[in-house]
């Protein structure tokens, strides 16, 4: 018997956060850093970001508007540049720490141990602990009316990754630098290669 | 040195969209079920389906306006309904097979050999093979004008997901199920838990 909204909507609040979460399967783990006006740095693990398009190069993030994902918007928003780092084994713990609701003068870098790293000289700050990393530009925002979330959607501008990772045909073998994937609000994985499959033809 | 947009822009285009696609992390994996008016059924792989909020429990999902998406597209609009089913390590092959261009008149559930199992009433096919599925409805539709995609939000309104695998606190334990995670366009990979963190806290 499946749930339905009746039950779904039956659970305690906690309890059904949890429960949705999951169900979209694994998702993506970031660090979006960005900087305001003042270079006051900022830095949040968001489980949000999806490819969008590779023509232009686009990504997509849904960002809450509660007040850890505020500071990111507001400083998309300010100086419309940010930067994408992707979470890997050694820094999972640092990165789901960002997520506690520090104060705006707080810079979760200094407040986790990340090292904010400044790349060619682009505004917002990288992580130099993450291997993957790439810079954005804010292309455009929508509101989701539906339940006030908003859809950032930038255009990448630069992308830091080691060389060595980049499959011949273009595939970054990210496994290879140990990015890890999330399920629900906070549960970490590894990943391990079981197949890349041809393009699928009739 | 990073690579740049003169960079990116200069990449051969399968090599662009194998690179680009690797950079938002790891993916969900789903295959998504519909039906058109005339009872023809459908069956597409998407890796971009990703968590919109749980009150209500809302669910994204880009689709592309090419040849295989688009006849799922067609059957969302058409009538509203929706599964979202989890590929697992058993049906990899054949869910990746589902992205072939077949004709509208090809049902890839036949195609590629799964079954379609109709649940509690609802008009859109289900995967029997998969162990976690939902049934959702379409609310909101939006054109991303940046790059011509799609964005469908709907609300998921029955959930078969086996007992045992939800934890106390609601978190579904995918890995549990075998849910894969993808990288890329083609990448496929199983998850090794890490370490589930509690709320982050100043």
């Amino acid at each position: 018997m499946p749930l339905t909204t009746v039950d779904i909507n039956a659970m305690e609040k906690r309890y059904r956060a949890q429960f949705i979460n999951s169900l979209s399967g694994y998702k993506s783990a970031n660090l979006i850093g960005t900087i305001d006006a003042q270079g006051q740095t900022n830095l949040a693990i968001m489980s949000s970001a999806f490819h969008l398009g590779a023509t232009p190069p686009l990504m997509g993030l849904i960002v809450r508007p509660d007040v850890a994902e505020r500071h990111t918007l507001d400083n998309i928003r300010d100086l419309g540049v940010y930067t994408i780092n992707h979470v890997n084994q050694d820094i999972y713990a640092q990165a789901h720490q960002t997520s506690a609701r520090y104060p705006k003068t707080t810079s979760e870098f200094e407040a986790v141990g990340l090292t904010p790293e400044y790349i060619a000289d682009f505004p917002a700050p990288a992580v130099q602990e993450s291997a993957i990393k790439m810079g954005l530009e804010l292309r455009e925002e929508q509101l989701m009316k539906i339940n006030g979330t908003h859809l950032v959607i930038g255009e990448i501008v630069w992308v830091d990754v080691p060389t060595e990772v980049i499959a011949e045909d273009g595939y970054v073998q990210i496994n290879e630098t140990n990015t890890v994937a999330l399920s629900g609000l906070d549960a970490y994985f590894s990943a391990e290669p079981l197949q890349r499959l041809p393009y699928a033809k009739q």
